[in-house]
């Protein structure tokens, strides 16, 4: 994740939900909230329910850490499904910090 | 909230997402939407992703009627799972409000 690439596509606070097991994104949002103030957990469709379970581990599983969970989003992606017409998948960002 | 039931429990400004079809929980949401200025619309579990859809349903592909999403709070509701162990499951509410 710190290998970034120049062209900015994919921020370095920033941890993409997908199919790996759960902890495997705890653990990924705890080495990058060692390094930056704010980590923005993504995802979309099927993986939003992933996305706030990660958070609520971090916040209230280990709340010795210190993190809070900060601004909410929702939003709309547009994809195209395989016989090729646009559909929207819906997209959440779950901001995470250290609490003050 | 203005006819909330004497025990507070179920709010009238609430709308609960389950396994009915997502077009249910959006007629149900626009239906209090002609109530209420504001609606939350509540999930936990899986039923997360739908509640995200449902609001993305009403502000943007009936972006002519004028709603917009507001605070979306995410959450963790202590269950008791059928071996009696006490379960986390993240919850989510988003609120849903006339645009100015």
């Amino acid at each position: 994740m710190s290998a970034q690439g120049s062209n900015g596509s994919k921020p370095r606070n920033a941890i993409f939900i997908g199919k790996k097991p759960l902890m495997t994104y705890v653990t990924a949002t705890l080495v990058q909230l060692a390094n930056e103030p704010t980590v923005v957990i993504k995802a979309r469709g099927k993986s939003i329910t992933r996305a706030v379970d990660v958070a609520q581990i971090i916040v209230k599983r280990m709340d010795t850490l210190g993190y809070k969970i900060g601004p909410v989003k929702v939003g709309t992606d547009i994809v195209s499904s395989e016989d090729g017409k646009p559909r929207n998948v819906s997209t959440i960002e779950v901001s995470i910090s250290r609490a003050k």
